[in-house]
C-alpha cells in the first residue's frame, strides 16, 4: 500500500527568495492576492485560488502550492488528502503585482475536486448546449 | 495609412447565450469576478482582468475582451486604444463558477502596457535575480 506521497516521484523545488523580495505583489484589501495555476507540460489552466503572505512564503519556501481557503478559513496545501499535489516550478507576478501566476507539475487526475483535470471544464456555448454544469453527453 | 482596426485580419465571433447562462457565474461583494486571458495559440497566460456583468455580457455579445477597471471606474475593450485588441475564442467558468478563463487570439506586441506579450514577465528567483521588476540585462 502506497501513499498519495510515496506514489509521487516529484521533488519539491523550493525558490529563494529575500523577504524584500515579497513587496512586489499587492494584496488585496483583505489581504489575499489571486494566483493562477497553469500546468508546466501543456499550459493548461488548471485553477484558481487566493494566497495571503503567507501561502506565498510557503509556496516558495516549500515548492508546493498554498492558499488560502476564503470559505473554510484556513491554509490549505493543495494535494495533501487528495494526492493531486502541485509541485512548483516558477512563480510569476504581473506588471501591477496585484495577481500571481504559478507553474507546476500536477500530480493525480487533474487539479479540480470534481475529477476533471482543470476546474475550467465547463464553458459558455458548448457543443451540448449544458452551461448548468452537469456533465451530460446525451442528445439534445 | 492603417487603423489598428484596419490591420487586423481576425474577425470577432459572438458567442450563444441566453440571459440565464449567466446565473452559473457568481460575481463577488463588489460585482466583479477575475477573468484569466490565455492565449489560444500556445496557451500562454496573458493578463487577468475583472468583469462584471456587463462586461461579460459585452465579451461574449462582442467576441471581443470587455473588462471593468477598478482603478479608473469604468469599462475598457482590450486593445481598442492600443491596438492590441483580443478576439475571445472561448469563455469557460470554473468549478465554483468565481473564474472565468477567456481564450483569445492577442493582436499586436501583446497584452500588456509595458510592451511585453504577457503581463506576468517576471518571476521569483529569475537568473538576473531581479525581482524589483526594473528590466534590466546587464550583468550582476
Amino acid at each position: 500500500m502506497t501513499s498519495p506521497a510515496a506514489s509521487s516521484s516529484r521533488i519539491a523545488t523550493p525558490i529563494a527568495f529575500a523577504e524584500a523580495d515579497l513587496d512586489v505583489v499587492s494584496f488585496n484589501s483583505e489581504g489575499l492576492v489571486p494566483a493562477i495555476v497553469q500546468d508546466a507540460t501543456d499550459g493548461t489552466v488548471l485553477m484558481l485560488g487566493y494566497m495571503d503572505v503567507t501561502a506565498l512564503r510557503r509556496t516558495l519556501t516549500s515548492g508546493r502550492s498554498w492558499f488560502w481557503s476564503r470559505s473554510r478559513g484556513e491554509y490549505w496545501c493543495k494535494g495533501e488528502t487528495s494526492g493531486d499535489r502541485q509541485w512548483v516550478r516558477s512563480v510569476h507576478y504581473d506588471c501591477d503585482g496585484d495577481t500571481l501566476l504559478v507553474v507546476v507539475d500536477q500530480d493525480g487526475e487533474g487539479a479540480c475536486h470534481t475529477g476533471n483535470r482543470s476546474c475550467f471544464y465547463r464553458r459558455f456555448d458548448d457543443q451540448s448546449d449544458n452551461v448548468s454544469g452537469v456533465t451530460d453527453t446525451s442528445p439534445g
